[in-house]
């Protein structure tokens, strides 16, 4: 008994039959005499289909129309699982972002929320009505209409228990919570009961794509207790919550991620502010850079590497090779077919040879490591992408299996 | 140079080439000088999908529901046909209905407009801002998104030209004006430059679906100036508005109403207040009756007859069967086999003959008449459906041929 906040994506409600299995589940927690406050994503593929219209016209509309365009996925959604859960025969009503009470900045296309004014909310609850609020979007200063981009949905939830001071938020996905590593990869991975919002910002920055991290960020913040669970079936989901006892197991968590990419600046000049002129050349450039390693110099040159994302890569090739006279190197050398593999967990900081018996298992399995990098609750290594699933399953069969 | 209100119905903006081509119209009136607010309906069959959609989760879901998810409609042109005018570089703004300032009623589904809150309107317009308004849509006293029903989008924007003072309220819709009967029927038929807001409210409610009557209405209380033109051409439309000289041309319509079914009574007994008891019976029923004759009695008994829509014939019927003993008749006759073919004009009420000419140009024709009512600017005459067509090419001939 308490008040639940429930977030769920746009698969679990992407046709009529997924709405009413959650608009069941809603109920039954209603039932069970909880106040439930739910935050819904638009249905499916709707959000694809609306940017698909709004670029047909122009592609280079004004993110506030975007806006006002994206924003009605969720008022769909909302009104949809409003009338399943009407049919069901409970007492509910539906609230846009702005009826919610959500005040964001005016970012459109990626606003922040600056606060929920809860009254609406809140008198809704006294009525005892279940509700159901449109996740993604708020409102400007100047009363229009804004979204929030990416895990936009996920924040709406967190922010609504935050502001509402709930007893968890139920996070439903399709997946049943957060495992040792992904099990497609890896067959002795399992699930996580619980894990500390720290681990999961890591893991989630890794690649584990259950939360975003914006949410989680939002959740270690305002210490709102996440519960990450599957809308297709009853299990018990994993916990994201602050976690006393880190120590019981060093590592929670192995990660893979394919979206990078290698970058080698051999023969650089080895001069004092070199690296910072290059990184903050690149930054300058909307770039991310994530591993960095520099060579011990010799004859007075070095080689710099580091890592970015994909995408990024043809636009960082290309900012390099304009500025060759300024940076002054030799070569550059790059490269895909690399994979980031990590392990994350609380507990590393207090316990020295975390990073030797890593590599024991990826040296046990013949794979070479090409960069390392780490963290207080992270190490993570680059291999070759061939090699990176394989690196997985013996890291976490080194870590992971009790 | 003034203040234009324009309407573009769903079909005209069904696409985005007609999104496109709206646009283009819309900032043609702009660049000539003038401030221009415009109101949208939902491109195409976008309401009949929404819900369809509806429907399929819950055939009796709320009306507050069901018009969070309707308003998404407008919402999704206002954007569209904003990107649009973006693209050919004209400063624009869309507003959902709330956004625009529309209150109404609490009667979801079917809200009347209580009063339009301009100050953003005219913000924005102050801005040199071309507005994009959502029709059909507004917001109640407790916060709630209403849709305004059967002819919203006409009414929103016959609202707007009235609530800024417009100097006149383009209609925007697939014929060209106001015709004096059906092209399609009657090939002299031809279109009017000007007529008056009860005419055009008398031929609205007979079945000439250019301009819903609740537009007519507001636009004759508050004196808005219409204009119903075509969005696919440049020819001047049909102005609705005060009309002086109506004493030029007597007649200035002919309609023909399909949807039309006769019920008879005969051997009523003859004793007062007969007559009331019926009718009070069936409008009780929500049943709109529409012409009535009742004959002079005999051997104290007389025969009433009365019209209804056809959708309503079955129910009238059942009605009648179970209070026989009430009613005390003999026996009921019905048919749907006529149509209501009628005259329109505000000279009428000065002109004497008018009617006899009508019944002239039937006789000539050979046509019989079996009911006839009369108001000040019209007269309406039941015939044989397979007589209807010819009846509105004779009376039109006879009336409106110059």
């Amino acid at each position: 008994m308490g008040l639940v906040v429930q977030k769920y994506g746009g698969t679990s409600v992407k046709d009529a039959e997924r709405v009413m299995n959650v608009a069941k589940r809603i109920t039954d927690t209603y039932k069970a005499g909880n106040d439930v406050v739910v935050a819904v994503s638009a249905q499916g593929d709707t959000t694809d289909d609306l940017i698909a219209k709004g670029m047909e016209i122009n592609p280079n509309a004004s993110k506030r129309e975007m806006d006002m365009l994206l924003s009605t996925g969720e008022q769909i959604s909302i009104s949809l699982l409003a009338m399943a859960i009407e049919k069901l025969g409970f007492p509910v009503i539906s609230l846009t972002g702005w009826q919610a009470g959500f005040k964001t900045d005016t970012h459109y296309g990626a606003a922040r929320i600056k606060r929920i004014d809860t009254e609406r909310l809140r008198s809704e609850l006294d009525k005892r009505r279940i509700v159901i609020v449109a996740g993604f979007q708020g409102l400007d200063k100047y009363d229009d209409i804004t979204t929030l981009g990416r895990g936009g949905s996920d924040t709406s939830a967190v922010a609504l228990a935050a502001a509402l001071h709930a007893d968890v938020c139920e996070i439903y996905t399709d997946v049943d919570g957060v495992y040792t590593t992904d099990p497609r990869i890896c067959k002795t991975a399992y699930k996580l009961d619980d894990i500390s919002y720290d681990e999961m910002l890591e893991l989630a920055s890794l690649g584990a794509n259950v939360l975003h991290n914006r949410s989680v960020e939002m959740a270690k913040k305002y210490n709102v207790k996440l519960s990450v669970r599957s809308s297709l079936n009853n299990n018990e989901g994993t916990y994201v919550k602050e976690v006393d006892q880190v120590e019981k197991m060093v590592v929670r968590g192995v990660t893979r991620d394919n979206d990078v990419a290698r970058i080698a600046l051999c023969g650089v000049e080895d001069t004092p502010g070199k690296a910072f002129v290059i990184f903050r050349m690149i930054a300058k450039n909307g770039i991310s850079v994530d591993l960095i390693i520099q060579s011990i110099g010799s004859n007075g040159k070095k080689d710099i590497s580091f890592t970015v994302a994909e995408a990024e890569l043809e636009k960082t090739l290309e900012l390099l090779e304009e500025n060759k006279s300024t940076i002054k190197y030799n070569e550059i050398k790059w490269t895909k077919d690399v994979s980031k593999v990590s392990i994350v967990g609380a507990g590393m900081v207090n316990n020295s040879g975390v990073a030797a018996t890593m590599f024991e298992a990826l040296y046990d399995a013949h794979i070479n490591i090409n960069m390392i990098a780490t963290s207080e609750i992270k190490i993570s290594v680059l291999v070759d992408r061939k090699d990176a699933e394989r690196a997985v399953v013996a890291i976490h069969d080194k870590f992971l299996l009790n």
